[in-house]
């Protein structure tokens, strides 16, 4: 369904890799990602069908794991140390940590080293200037292998996302393997067009009259910042990681993860995948590290506030976000907080295709994305469908049957749920009713292979807008399977709590469902006036919280959800700085 | 010498201005600078030379001011209420300010409105959806044709820019005329760059095997942060604030000129200039707005502060410079503070061009630049020159010796230095010999036209890198026309504390002379590790603190004297933000 990566990935760790090969084996994806991202057209290297992976498969990448080898590699890791090659201060000095609980139950068991920071900082730094001297390209042909290898593997991360955020295994598998992958390409492709638009030498000759020109020779040399911080989530390790990883690593700067303690395994394997390419490809293996932690340590709190990092990405709570853009004042920091999503019903031409989405958009992943709907407006007076007119009472209704009919089957269910990520989440559910009239209860199902595992369907609540008590509801997050029918007086007022909901408490994702173009202007109007992204009527297999990379971006970067996008120019601009040198010619 | 503005400029303020004849006029131009900034090879389309202007000049600007024509508008202005027609809260509301005093002693005596802020900026915020629905190509062509028209009035600008800032007159001219109006340019060309990165529309069609594709039609939209507030500074009004302007107002942001209480004429121009521009076609002119303060009022930091402000541009102290960083948290801030500016001089095959370019380079505009080098780094031993072994002493001599004859022609002298701009300033140079031997004394110039003016040529002061005292003087800055002579153990001592120098107080340049390639190797790692600007040898007519438009870099923005670079993508690429609505197609 997707072409394969054009690359053939070698499994052995001995092979020296030289920069010319690299490059020619990577220029061709490279230069189809970067036309990807100008046309913003439909693309992709990375193969979604998990039977497009393993030896024998046409058109599978090289060297690629079956299903059967990615599960026995999960297995292989569990209950065991994951060494790190070399990395300077790791292990023996740190000690080691273990800190993952699969959400399915999974005893998971894995020790990772823990950093000494004033070991590892300054080896980290050390590793810069080659990197840097390598330029743009070799960077990028080098971020590009790792890329591949990772694809190769695609199925023993699924297993590793899966069981540490809680993600199904066909979901782990695309969010965590192939569209995680995409967004990582796409990051290596802003950072290589980023650095090269400037070129790398010019001359300079200044008409100076009847004299002779004044004349210069310039080069110009992209200059990482500094170490690179990368600050992982719980809930997509890998997706949420890979556009900050490698848009740093492009850029010229050495990357240290610093993973969620509940979610280690996808990028400590990232980190041992890149070192090897690294040390294979000639460079210093030091320009990607691991710093794990043991649970409720902290040291992101520490490492952001360290004169050597000098960028941050961050994805997580508002609250510790904030507080990096507030305080991390030596880094350049990016941040993917939380926001409270809204999708504005005013009328649909398919009501069963709305329904449809929108349940789908609830359920999966058990609401625990960033970009999943928290608040249907609806009007108290009803809607307009191409079914006749329906109550305000009706669609919350049918709604909930729809969502009850999506997950009615247990098998069905815990495809598309996933599990309850931690218990701050189950509560959340399970405290939901007490919102208000419950539309929809949420109930409990089975995993029949992961009897430990928590899985809920979500819950819908009935609020009325401007109440007292559903104003601080409908203003708060409330993340995970929670959401609320909030009814609104006119499609009017729900476009002005989207507006004040945008701009006080930020969105990733707005819906609307509209036939009327007036409504589509006013919608799309407050949309350019907050700075939020949306998704109009959508009925059929695209759903509000999935974005592509290569053609959408997620969030905006200009309300409080997030100060990023993912990915444009101004996501890798300010990850280097161009150094001139001049001299008279 | 340079190619015109190919625009016709109307002076009338009444003409309407029609979105496709703007395109039209200003697309050649705005291509030409698109190909300067990829090429970075010489490019300005703005005149250098005074007699370039007026009517029935050749290939002068058309309707352009001459010198006698710039001189009477400047005078006209003096004396009198800058009225800025139209823009809320000016004027009878706010009162009116008057804060310049011109360093040649020029009676200023302009009123200025004081603004209320809470008038003001809500109008300023609602100028927006116009401007953002104009789209980047018409943005830009406002603001070249913004451009056009200040181009047009260079001469009265090169008054204000001297009477301001104590410029002489034809630096004023130059840097405050041709070569500002190229940042500006410069500014737009990246502004458009960034924003059509990104098409307006796609069509994503996604394979789904033997299912039908899925299909989504999306439109993508520049959309700028909000307020834009620009900080001038009092030493270059227009050279430093229009890069910031311009890149705000191209982005789709209203911009708000909080100009230096001493410095507000150029930018009040600017700000009327823009004003009109932006009325005649059709836009709301409170897009650009004036905002004037008494002395001491220091509403910067208000602003700063406000929820509306979204980007900052500042040139001035470190220490507000960090302030704003540091607590303007709602807000993008670009800074350019000051460093220390080393120059490393090891040997050379051009000893006399080495010291007249050093000479001319300690004794424009007496030093007061942000590019001017305070500490040059001689080995203690002395230095290999095409003239035979020179101690440091000779050295020392010979440089003294060289700014002596280049400024000892009192019409010249006046015609390089300028007037020192403030107090502050004055008493730096006078208390400079207390620091340590003096190797040149600065000597007060008469100046024939202004008796009022305080004119100082450089002192040179000797140090030894090392000795207690020294280090101090050093590691700070001495903004103005004062330099260290410092004897360093070696060339590698000195490369140490050119590492240092920019490591811990930042530098907008660094210059170097050297024969010995591996010496040459040695600077430019240090300037690639610590991200700063270098020049090489410069023996002829360029200088090290000057910088050109649509070629060089102006700063790094990777070290602590500025967090930004004029110009690249980093600096326009976060003034906007893109929001996408995707629909089924």
């Amino acid at each position: 369904m997707t072409a394969p990566v054009t690359t053939p990935v070698t499994t052995s760790s001995d092979t020296a890799l030289s920069a010319v090969e690299l490059t020619e084996r990577h220029r061709p994806t490279l230069d189809r990602a970067l036309e990807a991202i100008r046309t913003r057209e439909y693309w992709s290297p990375h193969p979604e069908h998990p039977k497009a992976y393993g030896e024998g498969v046409e058109g599978a990448p090289e060297g690629s794991l079956s299903a059967g080898q990615g599960q026995a590699a999960f297995d292989a890791l569990r209950g065991g140390r994951f060494e790190i090659e070399g990395q300077p201060g790791a292990g023996p000095e740190g000690g080691w940590t273990s800190t993952e609980v699969s959400p399915y139950g999974l005893e998971m068991g894995i020790e990772y080293p823990r950093p000494d920071l004033d070991v590892l900082l300054p080896a980290m730094r050390e590793a810069m200037p080659s990197w840097r001297a390598a330029g743009p390209e070799v960077r990028a042909a080098v971020c590009l292998e790792i890329l591949a290898r990772i694809s190769a593997r695609t199925h023993e991360f699924a297993h590793a996302v899966m069981h540490t955020s809680g993600q199904a295994f066909m979901m782990a598998l695309q969010a965590g393997g192939p569209h995680a992958q995409d967004r990582g390409m796409e990051a290596v492709a802003y950072a290589y067009a980023e650095q090269v638009r400037t070129p790398g030498s010019a001359d300079w000759s200044k008409p100076q009259g009847k004299r002779d020109p004044l004349n210069l020779s310039k080069h110009f040399t992209p200059v990482g910042r500094g170490v690179s911080l990368l600050i992982g989530c719980n809930t997509f390790p890998t997706w949420n990681g890979y556009p900050g990883f490698f848009a740093s690593l492009a850029t010229g700067n050495p990357v240290l993860v610093k993973p969620h303690p509940r979610a280690v395994l996808p990028l400590a394997l990232t980190v041992r995948i890149a070192r090897d390419v690294l040390r294979e490809a000639g460079f210093d293996a030091n320009l990607v590290a691991l710093a794990a932690e043991r649970d409720g340590e902290g040291i992101a709190k520490e490492l952001a506030l360290r004169p050597e990092i000098r960028i941050i990405d961050y994805t997580g709570s508002t609250e510790f976000g904030d507080w990096l853009e507030n305080n991390a004042h030596q880094a350049r920091v990016f941040t993917e907080k939380a926001g409270v999503n809204t999708v504005v019903v005013d009328s649909t031409d398919d009501y069963k295709g709305m329904l449809g989405n929108l349940a789908f958009s609830l359920s999966l992943y058990s609401g625990q994305m960033c970009t999943t709907p928290q608040n249907l407006l609806i009007p108290r007076g009803g809607i307009s469908t191409d079914a006749g007119e329906k109550s305000y009472d009706e669609v919350v209704a049918d709604l909930a049957t729809a969502v009850g009919k999506l997950l009615g089957d247990d098998a069905r269910a815990n495809a598309l749920l996933g599990a309850i990520v931690n218990q701050q989440v189950r509560e959340r559910v399970e405290s939901a009713p007490s919102l208000g009239e419950v539309a929809l209860e949420s109930r409990t199902v089975e995993h029949p292979d992961f009897p430990g595992a928590t899985v809920r369907t979500p819950v819908i609540v009935k609020l009325e807008a401007g109440k007292p008590g559903s104003e601080d509801v409908c203003f708060s997050e409330f993340f995970g399977p929670v959401s609320f029918a909030v009814a609104v007086d006119s499609t009017a007022d729900a476009v002005e709590m989207l507006r004040r909901t945008v701009r006080e408490k930020g969105a990733m994702t707005v819906g609307a469902y509209t036939t009327s173009p007036d409504v589509e202007r006013m919608i799309e109007d407050a949309c350019l006036d907050e700075c939020a992204q949306l998704s109009l009527n959508l009925t059929g297999g695209v759903y509000v919280n999935q974005t592509a990379a290569f053609s959408d971006f997620h969030g905006s970067g200009g309300n409080p959800a997030a100060n990023a996008a993912l990915c444009d120019g101004a996501f890798v601009s300010d990850r280097f700085r161009t150094v001139e040198v001049r001299r008279q010619a």
